[in-house]
């Protein structure tokens, strides 16, 4: 399965973003305030495994693979290749035994946050992994503010619920402010998630 | 990264080995015999989560985009990529709230396991989980005998130590009878792992 956005942009994963941005910088134009999320949480998530706090991993993006060829003396090459709608979230692991599971997503509005940035397939994964007794939680960066927040799962399905139901299609910045967590950015780790779930009594 | 086994023969991820197979079950030439250990296992994680179970996903297989096309008014094609080494193990999830990870691999070899079958970078991340409290073992299948056995990572690691200590490079079939778990084939659940993790008391 292939597709595109509604407004009929193509779909391009953020593993894609990410690698044209590890070009760029290559090229030496490498700026903090350019980091995309994903590259924060990244960083973040390798901090925690060298620091020995958590093992979180991102998982690779999915592809359909429609045609390979195999070269004499070299390596398969992939010739035909859609990006393909995730069943799940993208980032999960273990923090002390525990099942950990989140999605991470930014949006350049300033006032609030368009639910269509998740489809209904992540929204099912992430009420399954809270009756499973995960972890389960999104973070949001309003990237004009360079703010970000931790929202449990919990939350977000409620707001999806009203959504459904024809309610407003986004959270409002100030629903996010009380419901959610927000976490300073810090230089290591970047996006310091697990110091919020350590506040949340997962673990008492 | 793309690679080669050590033979020359260019590496193929069992993801793509499941889309033959899928084609040749349309084909009509669909057997129960002829299942893989991943369609097996993709059964299995199904019963789980529609019993409500557990929540175990395989996860994608890494790909290296390296050249994307965005024809007019269709979807992205990727034109050029290849297989990337897995930094993981290929499942994971949540039961009871707690973190398992596997990794399965199946050998036509009838009286030992070849250890070559995982990598360095799985061996590290296996050790990890452990020890951060998650639940880690591999899932073995003899093809030739349709045997399948559960072996917890603890075990795997000694007889990976055991290699790079300059011994054998395989794990022997005694050893595998003797240090892990008989899963008998079933109809559904396929292979019912977490019965075995029920007796293994991680939840006392």
């Amino acid at each position: 399965m292939n597709f595109n956005y509604p407004n009929g942009k193509p779909y391009i994963p953020k593993d894609t973003a990410h690698e044209i941005n590890m070009k760029n910088k290559k090229n030496g134009t490498y700026s903090n305030r350019g980091m995309t999320l994903e590259e924060d949480l990244n960083e973040t998530n390798e901090y925690y495994r060298g620091r020995k706090i958590a093992i979180i991993h991102k998982k690779p993006t999915p592809v359909q693979i429609v045609q390979v060829d195999y070269p004499k003396r070299s390596a398969a090459v992939i010739k035909e290749a859609y990006f393909k709608q995730a069943s799940t979230t993208d980032y999960n692991g273990v923090y002390k035994g525990k099942y950990i599971d989140f999605e991470a997503k930014e949006t350049q509005n300033t006032t609030s946050f368009p639910l269509k940035n998740f489809h209904q397939h992540q929204i099912y994964h992430m009420e399954e992994v809270l009756n499973h007794g995960g972890i389960c939680f999104v973070i949001l960066r309003f990237t004009r503010y360079e703010q970000v927040y931790l929202l449990e799962a919990e939350h977000l399905l409620v707001f999806w619920e009203r959504m459904v139901n024809g309610g407003r299609k986004s959270i409002t910045k100030e629903e996010i402010e009380q419901k959610g967590h927000y976490i300073p950015l810090g230089f290591q780790p970047r996006i310091d998630y697990i110091r919020i779930i350590d506040t949340l009594f997962y673990f008492s």
